[in-house]
């Protein structure tokens, strides 16, 4: 069998100006990066801005599992079966980290036969954005530290300092650091921290802002550190917005790939799904639903992280109004969540499939209460029986949900047609309602706890000391219209990652909550959040190679 | 008088497939990066390297002073006005570095009306060269501390870990970091550094690797650390090297811009002109060798760190041989180097000319040294006399230089024709007789010795203990035939930054070496060397800023 990497480099891609032809995109409003990837330029915004939005229709999963869901390679493929049922379809995907590809998780690209290509290049340093992001995340540290050096006017506590340091890599000794040691030329001592590119609330203002002058703005509120009085320091008091916005000044632009069927895929910005939103970048999305008569989108882990953001905060912040969902899910991991050890995933169970699928049921209802019409999908596996297959089918059509097989990983679009029709049915005759979960209005412990009872199933939510005092002081300096961002586990519905299922009688522990003000959201921890992986043992970076044409294996 | 952005911003470019198209190169060999940027394919390389080379003159300059002396703004006129002059010129020119640009120095893309563009995107990110090799240098440490996690089979040694992390960001809290605190899965602590991207081992690498594969066995040479039995631990034994290279697959490929009259210029590489060679890549000026009559290139600071590394390490390493080497000076310069005041620069000065021109007189005889044809030029400014000139003009005829003024600042290449006459005129009637200064087998103090009496005119040089000890070292581990790389201030010719003109009676005093094993040279250090700048109190980032539709002000 081959490996995506074989797939994706057998491929035989359109240069990159063909597939933008298609979308009615002409070469100058394109920035090429090499034959297969450009940038999108700003007039080509200008020009389309006012045409009517496409149906957008959101691809999102049940909480992850050993086992594999396959969210990017369901939207791919769907997208894919869009193109081939003659409909003008695109996709609007996150741009993967570079340095988990070193670790053990791999690219992001989709699998099989529903991939977006050049998937080496998109894994690994694409058109920069991340790089930018990274530049301008530094920048803006070393602005703050060399403002302390130079006077500290601002009077910034160096013991109450946000701003983290930030690099594209998996490397777990700069998760605490300390910095400034030497000689007095060398800085000030005081404790840092690194954290991946992807967490820095760079990456998550990236996603959400609509133009430049709102990543200026956006950029100048982002809380730094707080001074001796308490008070917050902003990027706009350091004057770095200016250099950061040109730092900026292309990753802003969303980025033209195509899958291996030559379906556009707009691939743009990456913030991570605890910590941040989790989705693709607006910009990116509303383009596409200029572009294009139905825009594919994806958010990152399950849909109680995943979803709940993309809905509550991108919709609402955005104005978007999603058409529908597609909910993934697969025999085996239903199996799993009814308790199905990993290593016996391949017998058909029915008993553990009916134990499981509650995880689903409960998705399903979720999606349901933002008035989003919704769609199961299963990713189809060679193990997977009718009668697992007849089960789940009668289980979602009970509750209103259309359902359809998927098997984009190992036909491509041709498998996937099922599901588009499915989906087309559901556009055609499912009027969406769509609506936020909550008001900005309500304080922010309410709208914790309408997340986590509505959408986690939980009685309720328990505050650690730290929590409330954050939460009052965010609420304070006027932050308490923004929606929550639950940084939580994405393999539960609970905080605890060992509840498979559909847990209940638990409660929601939050131990800690900050603003990021600049992407306008309040982040709520529920237990420790990793936002620096580190390697495994055997890191993938071992068994990565480039030969003397360029040709890279060991990339997946 | 405009801003050298605001020439560069005004200026008409031609699309970059049609200044290839004037070298023959076509579509298909360009990597595009937006309109005005191509990377050159490995395939251009395999049609072209068979031809016969053009002829390469280096651009050089006496010892930098804080009255500038516009080596870059030189390169780019000259061969300008070989252009008007009818010869097929191109340029090969080092990449600037990002960090510097918010600090004090500014951009590197010549001035004035000598320029080359886009100067925007050439001084921030490019096409993304020096983010790959911040990755992949940031890989290989990441891999280095996972060794060490995860059970360090390898024995490293933490107390001698020579790998150090970089950014490309002038950050001086990063010169001195403690790295792994926090709890067991946090890492292994130590103390660790962080350099600017331009400092490290993988830049120097890029820039003298001929192709992947030397790329490859360069970085597989990398010496990180030494093992608790003090041998040395390798790049290739933490299995770092395809991984390495897939990061750098695209950064090997030149980078093809223009200048303000469309003169092609391969920008690429940048390693540091201290404790690296400060010369652009191998690739770069073999390809431009093959695509043009006349290569002008480049080397960092003034002519006894930049041409002598230039001469005796890339050349040597690369098999160049240089037909010429242009001089740069400035009136102003030499009246500096002959006592006067920065802010008495403006006032006509003969004694002080003829105090200060012994630096010029130093840098001609040391390039006549190496066997290569001199012209010296001076870099007019508008208090220059008619009379400094003159006396210049005969200092320099009555030692076997030609003598041109430049005005290529305010008057792009037809101000650099007088020049360009010059030159031409010593490639038809001097015939060059490039050697290196020293044979491989030499000792590596006798190596130090010869560089240092020679070229910076020292009665010796003095010992460090450690410096000896790691010289020895260095020759027991089998490095003793590499070229060695002077780390040494840019201001002087000797160790000592306040010794202006032509010093004597003074001895260099070299405090420790280090071998760069993959580069393929040893690093001598005299005196503190920074590799990780600071931000001064008023740092440029202040005034950067970009408009909302991407134009970029503040940039110099």
């Amino acid at each position: 069998m081959k490996t995506d990497i074989e797939i994706a480099q057998e491929a035989v891609k359109l240069p990159i100006k063909e597939v933008a032809e298609s979308y009615g995109i002409i070469e100058d409003d394109l920035e090429l990066y090499g034959k297969y990837k450009a940038k999108i330029t700003d007039e080509l915004w200008q020009q389309v801005k006012d045409r009517p939005d496409g149906k957008l229709v959101l691809v999102t999963a049940i909480n992850p599992t050993p086992a594999g869901e396959g969210k990017t390679t369901t939207s791919i493929g769907l997208a894919d079966a869009f193109t081939r049922l003659g409909k003008k379809a695109m996709i609007a995907l996150r741009e993967p980290s570079l340095g988990p590809c070193f670790g053990i998780k791999g690219g992001a690209a989709g699998g099989g036969f529903a991939q977006v290509v050049p998937m080496e290049d998109l894994n690994l340093h694409f058109t920069g954005d991340f790089h930018a992001i990274t530049s301008a995340n530094n920048l803006l540290a070393a602005l703050l530290d060399n403002h302390i050096q130079q006077g500290n006017a601002l009077q910034i506590d160096t013991r109450q300092i946000l701003w983290k340091r930030c690099l594209d890599m998996n490397d777990r000794v700069l998760r605490n650091v300390v910095v400034g040691l030497g000689a007095k030329a060398d800085g000030v001592v005081r404790e840092d921290h690194f954290v991946i590119t992807v967490a820095s609330e760079i990456m998550a203002i990236l996603c959400l802002a609509n133009d430049m002058n709102d990543l200026k703005e956006r950029l100048g509120k982002i809380i730094v550190a707080y001074n001796y009085a308490g008070e917050p320091v902003t990027a706009a008091q350091l004057h770095a917005v200016g250099a950061m916005a040109a730092l900026l000044k292309d990753a802003i632009k969303p980025n033209l790939i195509q899958t291996l069927e030559h379906t556009g895929a707009l691939v743009h910005g990456g913030p991570f799904a605890n910590i941040a939103h989790g989705c693709n970048s607006v910009r990116a999305t509303k383009t596409a639903l200029k572009l294009a008569d139905i825009v594919v989108t994806e958010a990152g882990f399950g849909a109680d992280l995943g979803a709940e953001k993309f809905l509550d905060i991108k919709c609402r912040k955005a104005d978007l109004k999603p058409d529908a969902a597609v909910l993934v899910a697969t025999v085996r991991a239903l199996k799993y969540n009814g308790g199905v050890p990993k290593t016996e995933l391949s017998a058909e169970n029915l008993d553990a499939l009916k134990k499981g699928i509650v995880n689903l049921e409960k998705h399903i209802e979720n999606l349901q209460k933002f008035g989003v019409p919704v769609v199961v999908t299963l990713n189809s596996f060679v193990t997977d029986t009718e009668a697992e297959y007849a089960f789940i089918r009668d289980f979602c059509e009970e509750r209103g949900c259309e359902f359809a097989l998927s098997e984009v990983w190992a036909k491509g679009g041709e498998g996937g047609e099922a599901l588009a029709q499915k989906v087309l049915d559901t556009l055609e005759h499912k009027e969406s309602h769509y609506h936020a979960l909550y008001p900005d209005e309500m304080s922010l412990k309410d709208k914790v706890k309408t997340i986590a009872t509505e959408i986690y199933g939980a009685d309720g939510v328990s505050y650690a000391p730290a929590a409330s005092k954050a939460l009052a002081r965010i609420e304070e300096m006027g932050f308490g219209n923004l929606p929550v961002c639950m940084a939580k586990t994405q393999y539960s519905l609970s905080d605890d990652q060992t509840k498979l299922g559909r847990p209940t009688g638990f409660t929601i522990n939050v131990r800690d909550a900050y603003v990021s003000a600049g992407a306008g959201f309040v982040v709520v921890l529920t237990g420790a959040i990793m936002t620096m992986p580190g390697l495994p043992k055997k890191p993938a970076a071992d068994g990565i190679d480039v030969d003397e044409n360029g040709v890279i294996t060991g990339l997946f």
